[in-house]
Parts: structure tokens; sequence; C-alpha cells
């Protein structure tokens, strides 16, 4: 008997059969035994067809009433839900964000969760009733109603799950778990049973999508286990939780690929203090998100600027840098909407010197050329032309042997450890090639995002 | 310069184009100066889709979900029309009824408002900002969404009106007021300026569609002039506001018509006391709306019992009449859902007598036959076939002079006040003919459909 807390998604809400079938699920977990909550999206289409109706009715409609118009969605589905469960003859109830006390920031359409009072939750289960909350909404301390924006129902049930203590919150998705990569790009990618929240967030900075970066952060922050799972199959997924030392860590957990973000380049700005500074400090007022940078100097004191931003941030990010190559004199703005970021992802890696360069050289032997190179302590991501990526997925999944079995610590072959000092001969290009091919130094970082 | 609360049913709202259209009336309203708030319906359709994925889901849906799931009609609504306005550069919020405060009680899918806390309509007001409100919907004391049932939003926009002490509430639909009759039976109908709760209150109650009893009741509990008034034009409507001796008393209103009712007889019950409370005991028990009543005694002891009823509620009635008419031995079960009740409404009958017989002869000359005849202090009703409703509303339009200008009290001609002695000559049939002819006397009161 546990206390389970469970998340649906629009996909897995998106008809009344797929509903009927959450139902007999969670009518399943009931009658095993558990104490359960789900946290349901709205269906798949409705969203788009609200966003829709808003926009016939204005073009920029007020965020506020965009959340108020929204939140609708996530009450539908509930609400379906909870008849559906009557209808087998169960008792459930269901409560909206408002309701359940999911108290967040004013920030309308991306709130953030400030605190959740799940007292009601706390109070149905006791009655024995299957609960059901609307993901994606909040409300404010004055009663406005809020969206937690991209990833939100993700996060409303680890919140929930952290409110009552849930033994484990369960993300139900149209996969089985976390895949050492894509399986659709490699055939013979395998389900990690476990990760660490470190690695788990890297994975999902790096393009792993099926949990969001904010629910697994917030997950890491109140010790949350998750477990990410099939809608559509009872086999066991991943389990994200935090790392101890019974955990095997895989030198390399996972190979990620990257294709939501495009690169550009100012060429020919003085190289003198405070233009990078000035670059940046003008994306950021203009809210570009701003991943990789590279800068590289040459001879006559002049200076390229590179940097990955996501595709939706390129039209503001191109103006910016439009109107700062006027001001600077500098000699042109190139744009690349093909780039590629694959990415090794491994805890095991801290540990473990020479992955960069056994990584590199895996990406020259498949003629993969390297752009811009970026790491943190657990991660190194190359970016490279789109047209080669999955190429480089495929080297580097077999080159790390994750289709197999895991390569673990304890099952390192010996000499694994071989230095990275080749990283030159590697096809890095030279505005992207690292000091010394060691992860964490001579790249620098990108803000992940934020 | 006023303070003024407008409701738009869910024609009004019904499309992206009907909502742009009521933005549009409440800009000029607030642009005139006023303060303006509007209350909504949902959207024509989205309630009878939303209802239908309900029956989707479950048989019988619980009613707590089903007003958690048919609320979000309302707040779709109220959050696509202040976009609109919006869109126009003004300034609009919107407010769900657990925003506003509209505490109900806790009957689900029919809840009664206990209290309205209208502070952030007052607040939003303040701020010069247009607010709307989201009808037929309310919240208990301990947070579950409740819906109001039918004409929930015209309730909604009475009680707003009662709290914010608003100068009037201004009910908008697809006609330019009330009528001395239905125009579509009689051509020559007239709008009426001014009437009473009172006779409002019956002319609703005879089924004039366009205000809802409940709300009118609401308006005269609470004193709030309501302004009955069309979506599609800027004619002035029907003021409803308690009667003042200055106000011309017309002695008859108008003629109303309606055939949503069905009449049931059981034959041959014993005439003994207690037999028409079993009846009724049992009709009540199964939820059975009763209106006029009627029972006739032969000489052998035995009675006939006739009744009308809402024909929504038919079946069920006519499950309680055979089921008693087993036990009790009666002789058949009699239905006619072909019947129309025609009703004249008028404050000024109180002080004229001899309107029922008038009522009565133009009825007989048009070779109309009654078979149940109700009354009150100002509404005289009769049952006929409903293959000769219209022809009968024409008469009484017609004898009253309805047409071409008001009778009042000041016009009157002299010897209006003849005598209704004549009744039993009027092709009133025996069952239900009233013992002088004379309203209020004689003739067993309906339960008004409560």
């Amino acid at each position: 008997m546990a206390l389970v807390v469970t998340k649906f998604g629009g996909t897995s809400v998106g008809s009344t059969e797929c509903i009927r079938a959450v139902a007999d699920r969670l009518i399943a977990r009931k009658q095993a035994g558990n104490d359960v909550v789900a946290v349901v999206s709205a269906m798949a289409h409705v969203t788009d067809e609200l966003t829709e109706l808003a926009h016939e009715m204005c073009a920029e409609p007020p965020e506020r009433e965009m959340d108020m118009l929204l939140s609708t969605g996530e009450q539908v589905s509930i609400a379906l839900l909870a008849m559906a469960i009557a209808a087998r003859g169960l008792d459930a109830v269901s409560f909206t964000g408002s309701q359940v006390g999911i108290v967040t920031d004013a920030v309308h359409s991306k709130a953030k969760i400030a605190e959740v009072h799940g007292d009601c939750v706390r109070a149905a289960l006791g009655e024995g009733r299957i609960v059901i909350v609307a993901g994606f909404q909040g409300i404010t301390g004055d009663g406005q109603i809020t969206t937690l924006g991209r990833g939100g129902s993700d996060i409303t049930a680890v919140a929930i799950a952290s409110d009552i203590g849930a033994d484990v919150c369960e993300i139900y998705s149209d996969v089985e778990g976390i895949y050492t990569a894509d399986p659709r790009v490699v055939p013979d990618a395998r389900k990690i049973a476990e990760l660490s929240y470190e690695e788990m967030l890297e994975l999902a900075a790096s393009g792993a999508g099926v949990l969001q970066m904010r629910s697994v952060e917030f997950a890491r922050n109140h010790g949350v286990v998750i477990h990410s799972r099939s809608s559509f199959s009872d086999a066991e997924g991943t389990i994200v939780k935090e790392a101890d030392v019974s955990m095997e860590q895989a030198i390399i957990s996972g190979v990620t690929l990257d294709t939501s973000e495009a690169k550009l380049t100012i060429r020919g700005v003085p190289d003198r203090p405070g233009i990078a500074a000035k670059v940046f400090g003008e994306l950021a007022k203009e809210n570009v998100n701003v991943d990789m940078i590279i800068q590289n100097v040459s001879d006559q004191g002049i200076a390229n600027i590179s940097f990955t931003t996501p595709q939706d941030d390129l039209i503001r990010a191109r103006h910016v840098l439009d109107r700062l190559a006027t001001e600077l004199s500098a000699r042109e703005v190139l744009v690349d909407e093909s780039i590629a970021k694959v990415s090794l992802v491994g805890a095991g890696m801290r540990t473990h010197p020479g992955i960069a360069a056994r990584m590199f050289e895996a990406l020259a032997r498949s003629d993969v050329n390297l752009e811009m190179i970026s790491t943190s302590p657990i991660r190194i991501s190359c970016v490279t032309s789109g047209a080669r990526a999955k190429e480089a997925v495929r080297a580097l999944h077999d080159e790390f042997g994750l289709g197999k079995e895991a390569i673990t610590i304890e099952k390192m072959p010996s000499g694994e450890g071989a230095s990275g000092s080749g990283a030159s001969r590697e096809g890095v290009s030279a505005e992207g090639a690292p000091g010394e091919g060691v992860p964490g130094r001579g790249v620098p970082g990108g803000d992940g995002g934020a």
C-alpha cells in the first residue's frame, strides 16, 4: 500500500475513450490498496481550440484573461475523469488548482508555485476517494487564476506529491521512460531503470523531452521520487531520485539530440572589454534565451561572437544583432537554423577523465564536424550540422556501448580513462575547440536556457 | 451617469462575432459615462456539447462533477468578452462566480444564492474597468463549485445589481421586452412599457418566457429594477419595478399562452377523505410539479381527479398514477398532451370584478371550450385544447383592446365592471366550472409550478 500521485498529459486524456482508460488504470491502483491522486492536463486539442478563439477576439489577449480561458481546459478533463470513475461505481472527486490551494506568484501564463495547501486532498483521500486535480493552474494570493506555463501539469503533480508526502509521483506519457537515446534515432536504445536528479536535469536540458527541467528541479528540491512511465503499458519506467551510494553510477547515461535551437554569429566586432556584456545584455533585455556562447578573437583586435538560442527566440535575437551590428560597425550577422546539439550525459563522467576525447574521436570517425562545444561536470554538448546529427547520436551510442548493457563504474573496462589530449585532431572547428578536451575547462558555459 | 448591470444570454454570446457585438454595446455604455457590469452565460452551443461529453462518460454523472464541468462554459465566455473589449483598447476584467463571491447552498445543479460579496466588482469599477461576471455559477461556503439551474444567469445579474446598488439590471434577449401577447400569435401585440413585479411574476408563471420567475422574485425581494430589452436594437424595452401610486395600472397587462404542460386524469377513485392527499403526496415524492388541479365528484361516491404538469414530468407522473390506479381500483388514467393554458394577467383586475365573465364570454364566442380554470387575484387561467389555443389568445387580446392602447383605470369606460354571473353559459366544461365565475373562489389553486 502506497500513496501515489499520477500525472496524465493531454494525449492521455485526449478523448473520452482515453479518459476511460485512465479511469481504469486509477481504479486498478486504488483496488490494489493504494491511495491515489491523479493530476491531469487539458484534452490534447482543447488548448489549441481555446487559443484560436482567443486570437479571434484579440491579437494580443491580456495574459490574465488568457489564463482565465485556458484554465477551463483542465477543469473539463478533471470533471470528465471523475465521471468516468463514478460510472465504474467508485468514488472520485475533482479539484481545480484554486480549490486545491496551488498558490502561485502573479506572473500570468508562467506562474511559479509559491505554496500548496493540500488539505482537501488529504481529507478526500482519508474518505477513501480517488482525488483528481487540474494540472497547469493555480491561484494568486488575491484569487486571480494563473497558469504555470510549459510542463505545468508535471509541476502540479510534483508539488502535490511533495505536499502530501507521496511515495512516488508517476508521470505518464506516450513513452515507457527515459532511454539511452531517442529510440526513433537509435533502434537499440535501452530504457534506463534509474537516474539521479542531476543526470535527469542534464538530459532534460539537452533535449530529452520526456520530463521537463522545471518539474525535475522541483522534485529534486523537495525530494520527490519521479517515475516516468507509459500510459499504454504496465511496464516499469524510469525512476528519478536522489543519487545514493548504492546506486550504480553509469559513466554515460544517455545521448541526446536537440534540434530546437538556431545559431547566430555577429562577425567583426571590436575586441575590447564590455562588448560581450553589451551583446548579451541587449539580448537579455529582449528576453532572448541564450544557451551556448563562443567568442574567438583574431589577431587584428577583431572578434566573432556566436551563440545558440531557441528557434522561438530567433526573430527577436536577429533584431537585436542587426541593431548592434550597425552600432558596433560589425562586419555581418549570420544565422544558421539547421544546427543540432548532441550531448553525452553521465554522472560517472565526473570521475572519469577522457570521455570528451573519446566522444570527439568517435564523432570524427563518423565524419561529424563540431562547431561549438560546452560542458558541465556531467555533460558534454557539441553543436553540429543538423544533417549529420543522427549519425552523431548513433556513433556515440555505439561507442559507449549504451545499447547492450549500461557501463557502470563496477563494470568499467580498464583503460577507459585514456587521455583526451587528441581533441584537436577530432574535427573540432577552430572556433569551438576546447583548450584541453577536458570537460569543464576552456569552453564558455551556456546559460542552460534560463 | 448610472451604475448598470447588463446580462447577456447564450444566444447573445453564441459566436465570436456576437461577443464582439456585446463588447461594442458595453463600450458604448461605458463611454456614455456609465459604470458597467456585464453578466454572461455560456456560448449557446457549449453547454450542450459539455453535457453530451458528460453523458458519454457516465449515464448519470454526479451533480457535483456536472457543475464542475458546466461552469467552464461561462468562464470561456467571460474571458473572450474581456479580450474583445481589450482589443478595442478599453480595460475589462472578468470574474468567475467563485471570484465574485456568489455564495450558494450546496444543492448542485440548482443551487440558491445565499449571499454575494461583490467587493472585487466595486473595486474594479472604482478603477474605471468594465466588469464581466460569469452567470449561472456560484460557490458553496466550503469552496465547491455550484450552478444555479435554469435562468441562473438572470439571477446572478439581479443578485449583483442588488449587492452593488445598481440603478438598473438590464436583461438582454432576442425580444424587445414583454408584450401584451406573443407577437408570433397576435400580430398587433404591443410592447408594455412598465410592469409591476407582481404582474411580471404572474406573466412569467403563465408562460411569458422572456424573464424567469426566480429572477423576478429575487428582484422584487431586493428592489432591483429590471429592464428587459433586445440585444439586437437600442429600443427601450419593458421596465419591471415596484408598483407605485403614480404608475397607471392596466386592468389587463397581457395574455399568455403556455403549451408546455400536459393534463392527467385518474377516473373513478373513491370519494373519501385523504385520497387527494395520497395522490398528490405520491406525485410530490417523485418530484412531479403540479400546476392546476380539479376534483369533481359524482353522486355514487366516486371522484375524478385531473391536474396539469410540465411535459418533462409526464412520464414520472404517469408511473405514479398507474400504480395508484391499481391500488385504489380506479377506473382509468387519461393523458392529454395537447392542452394549452391561456391566461389573462393584470393588476387592475383586483379592483374590477367581471373580468372572468367577460373572458369566458369572449372565449365562448370564439368557440373555445374550457377544461380547467384557475385564478389568482390578478390572473385568470384557462386550460383548453391546444388546437384552439391561438384563437383563444387572439380573441382575448382583441376583447380587452390590448393591441391599440392599454386600458388604464383612468381611461376605463363605465360599465366594464359588469357581473360575471354568466360563467355557466361560457362553454366551460362541467369538470372545470367555477361556482361563481369570480376569480379566487370555487377553483382549486395550482401550486405555481413550484
